[in-house]
């Protein structure tokens, strides 16, 4: 029944080079039938607002299907016996279902979102449940408005870039990944980062590193992130990173505690493919037994923005990571009395 | 006599979005008639190479006119009478002129050149004098295949980013940069990057800077870098930024010594217009006593690459910038003998 | 008329490796008979607190001699009457004349008082006048309270080092400092730190650096930092250093936006003697065209903690300093709920 | 059979602010009659120097007792057959039986040796096998002539401070540390630093850190290193430490890849007892249930230094960590041809 909406989904990619990232308006070809609710684990808050907002869509857009995760299904089938599931083993069809995304959560239920489709990602709303969240531009008490403005169509996208990582073992063998089966086109996808890291092995890991097929380095350290724009914010950051704007595109390399003074993070045009190589004598860790390829994805997430995605970034790195504050505005003040 | 060429300079432009960074396969419209010589001032090596190779390619591209600056003018009438110069106060007639520029020297030399094309900029080939430079591809020693190869039209070009900025006085008009006149559409064209600093001053200043007319921080420091990838492995890498790919389309905010622990690099996406005003209260120094805005220029500088641009950029953060060199790769082995 | 109590003063002295900084419990030999007042220039409060402190002292313990600066005189000849003040060219008498010293103003009203002392340094008292500062651990509306319990004795100190330094010019001749004569045994003493900048000067600076004697590293960068542990606050934070606690004995090296990619802060021992010689080429800059050697000053700037001097630090660096300051507190208890 | 020598080797403690670190002249007071040989395991050449130094020492030396470690006796029992062992579960003997020690592969040989010492350590003589190490003055050709220096008392002691931790669990018990029982008055003595870290639990933990009682900080890391000078060049340089001469009398706290943007490491007194409670959240990992307290201990490492350890310092920081490398200095020197 979705035929003609999978040109208009299958819209959003991303081509390197032919766009930046950057803001785009939404546009419904036909209005969306199919909403995928996904909310946090245990929170018993969370549960209350999203079976309200559950709710409040059926009897406000009764001709809208509600799906919801199989995981979630037992506990809500009483009070909210109208909801649909995709099948395990169908998850493939997310992408040729879904319409859009409402999320109940934190920063995590997006990541957990992303990693749910291996292609092409409808447009993600995100609540927050009242603890800010870099990825969660709106309050769960905004829902309706929110709500009502992305289905008539009335808001802008911000295309966060993903990265696609495929692992391959010392045979060269494609493998699986997180103990989830990955068919013969599949790949990981990443919002935030390609993380290897020497896990609880205590000691050191060397990965070779190459872009292009190119030697770049041998990073001796305790992991190398490989980390879209939106990651830069997340773990990058922590181990050292620069912050890059989710609209610009780039692939951004930091080392974790790298055993080097000169290993200054790396910010790579999105062509870049990326290969590392776990050398041959730090094979022994379980956590890092594999060779990793990393590049862009076609497929970014495109994310409702609440006003201007600019007005957003700018507060979020002002009031959430607390960027620049400078501890002697004061003092420099009493300079000038 | 240049009008047919003007179509094919003025396309070295970059328009944001519609296209990255990256290599471009350079392409006569018609066989290039001039060329600009620039050496470096006061070297006796740099000299000697200057004037043979001048009389090289007079003797082999006898077509050509060879244009060089006014003040080398006069130490080299003698030597190589048959030189051109563009007199003072019609610099602008280079952009109309020049077909490809020749530099001798180190990376200052290619930044003044860049200084002196306030619009388009026709390729520039780089020859280093034995000294290693971060945009000298080429080795002195190569002039005479590195040259013909050019003039053939067989060369990839890097189109390196510039920034375009404008400065204004307290009443909000626009003033002069550096002692040099600009005219009512002229602006600094920054190849590195555009620096505001204390200077001489002994105290912190404080600048207002904003992005796209939101406000983004209040930087107290000694200084605020707005750098182009380029410029990233310049001034702005000393202060603690990171390195940017110049196929990355990316403006890069960096602050000298700011006076908060939580003030980290930031890669905004090249449709950003900044605009710094220094705080009323450190209006008194005379290094930092005007407001600036700072966009990425339409006007690029396109570098001729030796192999592809990728392998060199590879070999010269680890050759020229020691980057990421591990100080445990023997001891490492140890382990596994 | 002060003999008897010159063996006390001259006893605040630091022996390396003796003691290491930390905390001592001021104890008077006999009381105290002369305070030199000092205030930060043009500020209106300030005056007024200037006034008051000093008529309630004078009051309070008509015995004790009020003394200030010549400069401040003329304003306050009508108000304060009864002040002394030491003339101009016999500064070398405060350390013989002046018992204790109180601070009204910021962090650089302390730092001046620092520059008047070339031998040892009676305990001072530090209040803020609303704004807070690293070094100001009273606010100005304790002034009754603080000053009669320094005077009875009661109240610890914290001994902070400072830095001997002298500057030698390419003659290998002593040179004055800022305008000020310096005699045969005169040294300048840096309470936060000795600083090589290039200044206006726009180019790089290269300075040799050699530790007792030995070669250390050629520093091609802005500029760098010989600090203490109070000064690792100051300018060197700023540029990147560590936070040394006042009570560690050591010296920190720190350079200001360095050519290199390895260049990491250094903390030396408090017997090392720094020796840093302008290269040759660098000479050009007046800002940086002598040499200069530095080592730990026996004279520690005595300053009158409030609670236990731990105690402030840590409020310190985590209230003024915004040291630490997580972005994550509240996302992660979502993650228990 | 060692009753004299005991008041010597218990002599070798630091107190805090009684010393520095710094080098120390080695007297003994009764020639030294037993020697600890260790040795890296499951290297050839280490095996080969091994035989060929403990035959040597035998044969020139032959008073000396020659005691190995239980775990390398097997193998030698045919080739040495005169060495000694210590019985497993008797290892306190070993501060009361070794005169010195001497130490034959990397860095990890000596922090196994430190391990061993719960108590006062005797003087330690290391030998690189060709990989040159931090640890590692000596040079394994170079045995004879060391060891002949060592016996004589013709050397200088470097006293490097230790760690001394101990771990408690929920319930406020003192527990075991690596499956090693310790002692009613053992506690963990560590070389280079005490660490934790989240291990393979993905995700981030939180470590409340107190300093002599006083709430410092809430560490929302990877981890959180508490390093003594020694330890700054290990693990805590990686995160992004400053590096502590050996002879700093201090105690460093480096976050890894902290969730803060102003983390900056922490350079405390050798009077800090820190005490670090993993926050009731972050419980579940394995590798970081228990809380730690960490304080110096009174029992450096005493190190047999080469030439002057100063010298050696500025060696090692220079060549191994190839400190402060510019990369422009011969870009520099074009400028002033
Ligand atoms: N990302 C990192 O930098 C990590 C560092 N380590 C360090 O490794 C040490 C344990 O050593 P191994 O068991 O041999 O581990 P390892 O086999 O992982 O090697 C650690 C490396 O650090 C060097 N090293 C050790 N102590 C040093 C010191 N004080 N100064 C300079 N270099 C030093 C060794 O020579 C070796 O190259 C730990 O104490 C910790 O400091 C441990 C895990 C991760
Ligand atoms: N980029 C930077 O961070 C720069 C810092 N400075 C510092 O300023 C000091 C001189 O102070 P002013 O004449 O008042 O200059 P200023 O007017 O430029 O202000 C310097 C700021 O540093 C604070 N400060 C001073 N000593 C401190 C300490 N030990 N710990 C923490 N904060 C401290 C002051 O409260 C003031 O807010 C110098 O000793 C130098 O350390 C000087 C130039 C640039
Ligand atoms: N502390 C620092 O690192 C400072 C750096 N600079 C940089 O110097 C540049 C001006 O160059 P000069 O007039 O020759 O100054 P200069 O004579 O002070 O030398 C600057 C050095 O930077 C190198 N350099 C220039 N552009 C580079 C690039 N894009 N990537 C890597 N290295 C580069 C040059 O080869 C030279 O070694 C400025 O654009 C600024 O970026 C200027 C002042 C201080
Ligand atoms: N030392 C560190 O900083 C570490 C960070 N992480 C990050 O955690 C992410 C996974 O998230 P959880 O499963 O919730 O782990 P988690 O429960 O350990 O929390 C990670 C924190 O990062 C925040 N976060 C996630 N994505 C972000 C982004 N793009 N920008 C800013 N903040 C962001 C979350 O709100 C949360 O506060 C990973 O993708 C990785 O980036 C994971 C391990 C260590």
């Amino acid at each position: 029944r979705k035929q003609s909406k999978e040109s208009i989904i299958t819209d959003i990619r991303q081509t390197i080079g032919s766009t930046y990232g950057g803001n785009y308006k939404l546009r419904w070809v036909q209005q969306p039938r199919s909403v995928f609710v996904v909310k946090k684990p245990s929170s018993e808050s969370t549960e209350k607002a999203f079976v309200e907002l559950i709710s409040w869509l059926h009897d406000k857009y009764p001709q809208l299907n509600i799906i919801i995760e199989q995981e979630t299904t037992k506990e809500f089938q009483n009070k909210l016996p109208f909801v649909y599931i995709i099948p395990e083993g169908q998850k493939d069809e997310y992408t040729r279902v879904v319409d859009f995304v409402v999320t109940l959560g934190g920063d995590g239920t997006i990541l957990h979102v992303s990693s749910q489709f291996d292609h092409s990602v409808p447009p993600i709303i995100s609540f927050s449940m009242g603890t800010l969240g870099f990825l969660l531009p709106f309050h769960i008490r905004q829902y309706e408005s929110a709500l009502e403005s992305l289905i008539k169509g009335d808001v802008s996208l911000l295309l966060r870039m993903r990265l696609m990582c495929s692992m391959w073992n010392a045979e060269r063998k494609r493998i699986v990944w997180n103990d989830k089966e990955i068919g013969i086109l599949g790949n990981l996808q990443a919002m935030n980062e390609v993380n290897l890291h020497r896990g609880r092995f205590p000691h050191l890991t060397a990965i070779n590193c190459f872009v292009d097929e190119q030697f770049l380095t041998n990073a001796v350290a305790d992991g190398l992130i490989t980390a879209t724009p939106t990651g830069s914010t997340a773990y990058s950051l922590s181990a050292g990173g620069p912050i890059i704007h989710p609209s610009v595109q780039s692939i951004l390399l930091t080392p974790i505690c790298p055993r080097s003074l000169s290993f200054r993070p790396i910010s790579l045009p999105p062509t870049a493919k990326i290969k590392m190589k776990i050398s041959e004598e730090s094979r022994a860790p379980l956590e890092v037994t594999v060779d990793g390829r990393v590049e862009m994805s076609p497929y970014p997430i495109p994310c409702v923005n609440r006003v201007g995605e600019g007005v957003d970034w700018v507060k979020d790195i002002n009031e959430l990571l607390k960027w620049n504050q400078n501890f002697v505005n004061k003092q420099l003040l009493t300079h000038w009395w």
